[in-house]
């Protein structure tokens, strides 16, 4: 089998960067005697790479007796054996969890119904559900060992890098959804030690402030010892040393999600598992959640999340939107940010809903997508499968999710959507290295985009970090697109910001800034960084506390919120902006900066700029917006004018026609998307360096459609 | 002019059945000269009608003087000459709100700053905004009163009647959305008379139990005296005596509703205003907040409702989508059921948001999917616009709203779509008289649509009201729709329900229904009815207190939830069906009943069917879903074929191509609806008396695309 090896650009197969193709192909259910007519599908789909669950629940149906390849349901050899011969990779998901509509999302019965002191609990102590265990729970545990001795020995055997087929070996699945969905963060009391000395949340704690008394001062209690603090129920928190209160335990938890995964991954390791560990985030808002686990683990593990768009009535899209594709933007750009090949552990290949539908060209549309905004790797989920395994599984005879081959081995329409796509991924191979080009920076504090459930915006603490991540996504980078301007994220907690200090950095901000990310911004704009900060001057660090490391610099006071019935709002040469969010003064300002933004009727400054010594130039906007109008792109134009970086690579003449651009240093892709139920036509203008303008006249989009074009010639930036 | 009446069925212009085509037209923003050329364009689009907003806030723009006349933007009386020279339908919006995307909501800026006691307040007290006002409050009431004073006998003046143009006037705006999307129901003290014995609250009180001892019952509280209650805080109630106390403050705030439009409305009439007096509900769910005024008013009043698809990018879809369909639908049976001709008082013309677009093909589809689904009258909102009176508009200079002819009197794209929908109005004049047919009928219990501020589904007392409101829509009408079988409402509360005795009646029961409607069901099997019950068999009235009369008649117990991993769900001969919600068992049934539906594993009766004396039929299903999967169809067409009534009048290949088919007796009109954003294809039949089937063979419908087809002969039900 190929090698496979990767860095943040992309996955290389043998050594050549290339696209991982995948499809979820279940062995337990895809009948033994269809297998290698359907990976042949997959194959001539352009698919390079399988996926499968192992089930716990179907390989050990009573306590004790685990059992392979004894029904062809359970062959997981032979399948292996097969993927080999037919030089397809796979990524072996063993667990424990696997959820795939199986009855106790992939346990067995006879563990979630005789132990149920696993499960985990709410805050009250209270049962989430039947089948959402307390990870760290030491008789689980204690089960998932004896489970992973047996089935971790036999993935060793069909490692890469012993001339097998498996490739990837991933961590449970979709972490903390079983929780999250269904009850909130896990506070299994024995799990977490509450009340116990040596337990996990007294001993995080003491971890944490190093002795009681600094504890009592960040909370405002008077605990005797680490043992006798207890969390703080999730959204009740009305001061800030509720908040963060609730905070820490939502650091805990994470944390103990970092040690199950590190826990199950030394198993693997242990058991002769040396291929790439990975994980799948369950949605691009989880990411975040997996920065403790990122962190343990390194590169020796790799995150990748999944990216539906619809699985039922509720979603809030029917099909693929230019909502759905900011999700997609922004998830693959963490991705790439925490040092990983975006990858879509679960890309739609159906869905268990014959309603609404899952149509080819929204399929199409869906992966085009992805791609034009920095997938590197993929998998159908699920290309194929089968009836399910007697009492495995929580509905129906037959597990067909409307995948593109049908659970009875028929050819779908959407089949189509999966060979175009591996044909474009074929052709234009050189894809897999190429880079997102970006006119400027995006800031991304990765700890405004998991605080919705310690910081919901209505505490009365100033500019939420849920604020901020909402005006992150639907103000700032949904204003970007519109406005044709190419955007990468960069991550604030990394001083790699400062290297590209051509660009502008963008940053949506809220009352908080860790001190890390403060002096960073500092230090970008002491080398001549140009920075726009909106919409106000963070005066406390992560935690709360006072740090105004930035504003002092800036020489800038605390920001307020300023309430005014129809205010008129203008930033430069923009009058009368529409007021879609909040609107924010400074107490001070530098000395020296010039007003370049107003609430006109009472003359109130609301944005200024300034230079600082090294030529670093900063610009603060007091205006928090979701984007409505073409006047708020010709906003953010203005603000980028006034740094003199209001060029962008793309000119499009249809703000509903989205772009992205893509280039390997030599060959440049420029995307078009169609994300709307109507159809389409732009205009479309590409700069290039020493050339003229590559000029896309009457560009049609169907509803639904991505076009692409090869640009020749270098792009000017 | 025409004289206009109305029946529950349509409109009538000089004695016909008419469409009412009306567009917004805002004498204070289309510059003067304007008006005439683009009045004759709504003309040329189809429209008979204009709609305006006199806007308090403009007129009155220092308290006590009154301007009429003085400048072109308050020429409210030249615009009514010209719109009756060009023989235009004129609906008067004098407020007093407007909103509009006007300062203040249309309320003079002096009236809100000066008289801060008329505000709305929250159960803590506190005001939620500085526009959202305390609709009885004695301050407010004096100052509307003084405007109504002069704005009223200028509009009598204009009186259809009288040969003018007038034919409506419209109380206020969007009565309580400015309480509910920002903060909920108004309990400002002076308004609401807490603790005064001739308040409000106790006089209401009062007349509901009579003595505070029977209060003291039904609360589980000790008061001396009605004016010792205080409401509780809506969302807090965990028993359901404090529901009761909820539910009672909900029902109370309604009647106060309806108090403020008698008021107005008398005020209106006692100024010479003689034409219909009319209103706009914000949204369909908002509709049955008006059932105390709509019973209070008679036909003396006339409710419409506004059905946007997307104002702004958090809306839940960006385009006409299946699940807005299912709000349309509703919301025009909601209205067709008070007695009234379903209008659309805003249908949306654009919006203020440029983006997501509206988009000529988005805005077709919209208003064909009305139309197929019940509306009888319309206003686009706004057909056009213009610049904003100084200092009266919160926003910009130009009020433009992405309307059809721009802010500046230019012909955009969508004005085709209103065209194209205006010709096709002229052209099937007939289907003004038309009424939906039906396969069956789907129960509305009012109570149901309006109970998310008092019960949430997660209070422990059985099967909610909302939580059968959702069953409802996304369980039992979706279903109807994807399996193209045809349903009006039925009201449940008035016994016509028993009128059609061969149409089975399907109702989505919760733990509550009042003692009317458990007679009226009785009666209705009595008569030889049949029908469905599903998922719970009541055992309450809508206060909570205990009425058997439905669970005695039947001979069948109380329901309780049945809790189990991976139910397998079988009805009839349909097997495995997905769970997409709850399961319910009766604690008894009918010694006669047949089991039909069972939860396999443990063998569980989950529905039943019994005959009964008179030759009524009842099914009882425990089960409640979400429609995702064809075996739900399958699910309804068992039950309907064990009541010998599964026949359809249309079969439509495709369920992802929604019908509706409207008839006046003599013409028949087939809709096909595809409101995904993927090409659809569908075969349909439909069937007709004594004829052959029609079969329509390979629709090919584009997104967003409305079809229609004629039908020739008489349909066979």
């Amino acid at each position: 089998m190929s090698k496979i090896t990767w860095d943040n650009k992309s996955y290389l197969l043998g050594g050549e960067r290339k696209f991982l193709v995948s499809g979820e192909f279940h062995y337990f259910r895809v009948p033994k005697e269809d297998w290698e007519k359907r990976l042949i599908l997959l194959k001539e789909a352009g698919g390079n790479c399988v996926a499968t669950y192992v089930p716990w629940i179907l390989h050990e149906p009573v306590e004790g007796d685990i059992r392979f390849g004894d029904i062809p349901q359970r062959d997981l050899e032979d399948f292996l054996q097969l993927c080999k011969k037919l030089d397809l990779l796979v990524v072996c998901r063993p667990g424990p969890y696997q959820y795939s509509e199986l009855k106790y999302d992939g346990l067995p019965g006879w563990l979630c119904e005789n132990y149920q002191e696993i499960l985990a609990r709410d805050i009250h102590g209270n049962i989430f559900r039947g089948s959402s265990v307390s990870y760290l729970h030491p008789v689980f545990l204690e089960k998932v060992k004896k489970w992973f001795d047996v089935v971790n020995p036999i993935l060793a055997k069909y490692m890469v890098a012993k001339e097998g087929p498996v490739a990837m070996v991933q961590i449970d699945n979709e972490l903390m959804g079983i929780h999250e969905w269904y009850g909130g963060f896990d506070y299994n009391r024995d799990t977490m030690g509450f009340g116990t000395e040596s337990g996990r949340y007294p001993v995080f704690l003491k971890n944490r402030y190093s002795n009681v008394e600094s504890l009592n001062l960040a909370y405002g209690t008077s605990y005797g010892q680490f043992n006798e603090v207890y969390p703080l129920k999730d959204g009740n928190a009305k001061k800030s040393n509720e908040t963060r209160r609730i905070k820490d335990y939502q650091d805990f938890y994470f944390q103990t999600i970092s040690e199950y995964i590190y826990l199950l991954y030394k198993w693997m390791r242990e058991a002769g598992i040396d291929c790439q560990i990975v994980h799948n985030s369950a949605n691009p808002y989880m990411n975040s959640y997996f920065l403790e686990a990122v962190k343990l683990m390194g590169k020796d593990f790799l995150l990748g999340s999944d990216h539906y768009y619809n699985l039922n009535q509720d979603w809030n899209q029917n099909n693929p939107t230019p909502q759905y594709a900011i999700n997609v933007y922004y998830s693959n750009e963490m991705l790439r940010l925490m040092g990983y090949p975006p990858t879509i552990f679960e890309l739609p290949g159906g869905s268990l809903s014959d309603w609404p539908p899952i149509t080819k060209e929204d399929l199409l549309c869906c992966y085009m997508t992805n791609m034009a905004l920095g997938m590197k790797g993929s998998n159908y989920y699920i290309f194929t499968g089968g009836p399910n395994p007697e009492g495995a599984s929580h509905h129906g005879d037959l597990y067909d999710y409307n995948a593109s081959i049908g659970a009875l081995g028929d050819i779908r329409p959407t089949y189509e959507s999966q060979m175009i796509f591996g044909k474009f991924l074929e052709e234009n191979a050189w894809l897999a290295g190429s880079d997102h080009m970006a006119d400027f920076h995006i800031g991304l504090d990765w700890e405004q985009s998991r605080s919705s459930h310690y910081w919901n915006g209505k505490r009365g603490m100033g500019f939420s970090n849920s604020d901020a991540w909402k005006f992150l996504r639907k103000g700032l980078m949904t204003t970007a697109f519109c406005a044709s301007y190419s955007c990468n994220l960069s991550d604030l907690s990394n001083p790699i910001v400062m290297e590209e200090l051509d660009k502008p950095l963008v940053v949506a901000t809220s009352a908080c800034m860790s001190e890390m990310i403060q002096n960073n911004l500092v230090e970008f704009v002491k080398r001549g960084g140009k920075l726009i900060l909106s919409p106000v001057i963070p005066q406390l660090d992560e935690n709360f506390n006072p740090c105004t490391i930035l504003s002092d610099y800036l020489m800038a006071g605390g920001s307020g919120r300023f309430e005014k019935t129809s205010p008129v709002i203008s930033v430069g040469d923009v009058h009368n902006i529409l007021m879609t969010g909040s609107l924010w003064v400074n107490e001070s300002r530098p000395s020296e900066a010039q007003g370049i933004a107003f609430e006109e009727t009472s003359g109130t400054e609301i944005g200024w700029k300034a230079d600082f010594v090294g030529g670093g130039k900063v610009i603060w906007l007091g205006f928090q917006w979701s984007h409505a109008k073409h006047e708020h792109s010709d906003m953010l134009r203005c603000l980028l004018a006034k740094l003199e970086c209001d060029k962008s690579m793309i000119r499009c003449s249809n703000p509903n026609v989205w772009t992205s651009i893509r280039s390997n240093g030599e060959k440049h892709m420029l995307f078009v998307m169609n994300l709307l139920s109507a159809k389409m036509t732009a205009n479309i203008e590409v700069s290039r360096k020493g050339k003229d303008d590559i000029r896309l006249a009457d560009i049609v989009l169907n509803p639904m459609e991505v076009k692409y074009f090869e640009i020749e010639g270098e792009i000017e930036l």
